[in-house]
């Protein structure tokens, strides 16, 4: 690790006086939180297919694919080329545009709860409102979410997202008490904990995969289980899709388990990498956002924002979702087989050691500690040998110019190979052999 | 207004059958509920300029601006041509990247506050986070806002936005005893109000210009005594700036009172009308939500986000910052003395029936209803003919290719010239002698 650090350092000089710099200006030099890493990040300068470029000119195999949501790779030409167009033709309308309803027009055929869309800016955002539909429409206060579930850092959901769980996560929040947690896939706990608020419920959101906690997929009667539930106490079944959407299919992770949720949020991919939010719902949901229909007395008022529905998001996402379908089954088929050979290699390497969870295109390695024997949660991912990790991914930053963001799971894009496997398979050996030296 | 109707009708309609879509796809038709008016708004094609165009290639001297965020007019030169450069480097990095540099040297220069800088992609974000602060900070609860005051979408500061300010703004809140609301321009009555909770008072958060409320000035002296009461109950004193950044002055309003906010938030102009939203803070202020020096139990946990501080927003900022100082003498003087223009000449027209709100390039018409005989904060503009005003934009609108979103106001920009306030002139000569038909 320490020679890793000495290389690292040494390969990105520019980095360290940018970011000395950027601390100068930034809070810890940041704008999202996990974006630091010790001893300092690389800075980047730009982008493309694969490769994150740093300010050093070291290129760098990327697996963070921003924030996981760039299926296609970096810079794909098909967006480049039509978000340029949009450019000339104006960013920022502030109107009503062309563009919304090219994007709803894929995103209502393709995912079957999306009778209405609203288009915010960011995932956090999305969260935010669908916590609010589903007060409004039930009439009820509570919200139930996971341990290890990440929704983004709005005030309604900023509760039980990192370990340990019982620790809040911020000062400064005020109604904490209205969210209750409960232990994903553990549908017999979980239906105890529910029951003790079933009158007061107004909805459970689950991300089908956890994804910042740890990669995990929910099995199918643990989402079954709670979908019952909510329906059976009039409350709402919200999936957080803003990672899964579009990720492993044309489409959302709850359709291929007959799920039937009343709210959806996505973000990420249909945006193609532009600022994007979306809370996608039944027509009897949604309606209560109507502010035609409504009066200011019964109305349930959601964003929208300044940025909400910008051409420029619009026609990215459009575009992306285009291209993904034209190659949908070849796209989908390439990453998932991408992925689950990742997974392989790994285990081969890492033997008992290691976890790897994950689905399809989405992959984590959890360093075994504690006697963890399997993942089903994050309380289990918390368990693991996260500093070693850390160490894991920052060796191959330093050493193999291969970045996963660490600690974090890593995306295939439609920009990696089978040799950027190997590579990675590689890099992990090295790692393995100089770690028991 | 029939008559401006039918004319409306038979220039749009194209828009209409898009809004007929739209309508299908999106909860009223529209992804900011303002974006909505009767009989339904025009959908629109591209920007250049000082137009908007519609889908019926309609064109429309544009006073709405992108929610007042466009202040060199749409698509200036500079920014398309350094966002266009920018796609081809990557539009989404996920990391650190140097545009952000470049536009917090800019920022921290011109605005004495923002020793520390964070960017999110909202102003709803932005002030969602500024309160969590507030609250981290002091070890208190309560936020005062103003009656009128809008700060975004945001659960924390969803209260009071719209008249009558005694009924709730949304169903579905659970926590809007922790808000107070203030009379604006009113200091005596505000006072009272906060003694009453001064012992849980987070912090006071203030447009020095009520935007959403009816583009009404502070007056220095109200904000100079919430400022003092603040500070001597160890309250935050937040400034919203995220109108009035940039928009009068090369920096923010408050640095032309001698005021001293602990947190001034911003967006609209220095991010170019892309996606920004920015917490501005003293660097003991925004040291809390340092996550490398503080753990989970101490720290305040604030965004960020997936598409925070990206690099095109970052350097479609930054190119805007740097093309307004350019020209910041003659582009102040220009559009605020357009401003003084417009407002003298529609006092003329009108006489004694409006009353004519704004400071320097933005300004706002309100007819006189209800004995109402100067408007100083939002309920004096609540009880203005809201409806005439409506009526007034829209025939604008129908007949005169000039667009202000109908009951808001306008912005100049560097777009506009004296040429188009004689057109408003024009327009609205016309509009008062069919009035009196």
């Amino acid at each position: 690790m320490k020679n890793s650090t000495e290389i690292y350092k040494r390969k990105t000089k520019k980095s360290f006086r940018f970011f000395e710099k950027s601390r100068k200006y930034h809070v810890n030099g940041v704008h999202h939180n996990i974006r630091f890493f010790d001893p300092y990040p690389f800075v980047t300068k730009s982008s493309s297919g694969k490769f994150l470029i740093d300010v050093d000119s070291n290129k760098y195999v990327d697996y963070w694919m921003g924030h996981w949501s760039l299926i296609l790779g970096h810079t794909p030409k098909s967006i480049e080329k039509r978000t340029t167009q949009q450019i000339k033709n104006g960013w920022m309308h502030g109107t009503t545009n062309q563009n919304a309803v090219l994007l709803s027009e894929k995103i209502s055929k393709a995912v079957s709860v999306a009778e209405k869309i609203r288009y915010v800016t960011t995932g956090t955002e999305a969260t935010m409102y669908a916590v609010r539909l589903a007060r409004a429409v039930t009439g009820k206060k509570v919200i139930a979410k996971m341990d290890g579930g990440w929704h983004g850092y709005t005030t309604d959901l900023l509760k039980t997202v990192n370990w340990p769980f019982n620790e809040s996560e911020s000062e400064g929040l005020t109604d904490e008490k209205h969210i209750i947690s409960l232990p994903y896939n553990n549908l017999e706990k979980s239906l105890e904990i529910l029951k003790t608020v079933k009158k007061d419920l107004a909805g459970i959101v689950i991300e089908p995969v956890l994804g910042g906690g740890g990669a995990i997929p929910a099995t199918k009667s643990y989402l079954k289980g709670l979908e019952e539930f909510a329906k059976n106490n009039n409350s709402l079944f919200i999936l957080d899709e803003i990672v899964t959407g579009f990720r492993f299919r044309y489409g959302c992770l709850y359709q291929t388990m007959k799920l039937d949720p009343d709210i959806v949020t996505l973000g990420k991919i249909v945006g193609g990498g532009f600022p994007i939010g979306v809370i996608c719902g039944k027509d009897e949901i949604m309606e209560h956002a109507n502010t035609s229909t409504h009066s200011k007395k019964t109305r349930t008022y959601i964003g929208g924002g300044t940025f909400s529905a910008n051409p420029l998001s619009m026609i990215a996402g459009s575009t992306n979702l285009d291209t993904i379908k034209k190659k949908s089954n070849s796209l989908y088929k390439k990453i998932n087989s991408l992925g689950d050979n990742a997974k392989k290699v790994l285990c081969q390497i890492f033997d008992d050691d290691v976890i790897i969870t994950g689905k399809g295109s989405l992959f984590m390695t959890h360093f075994v500690k504690n006697n963890i024997s399997q993942i089903t949660n994050a309380t289990d991912a918390s368990s693991c040998d996260t500093k070693k990790l850390h160490q894991y991914h920052f060796d191959m930053i330093a050493n193999d110019g291969i970045f996963f963001l660490p600690g974090k799971l890593g995306a295939i894009s439609d920009a990696h190979s089978s040799a950027d496997i190997k590579n990675i398979k590689k890099a992990t050996e090295r790692f393995v052999t100089s770690f028991k030296k």
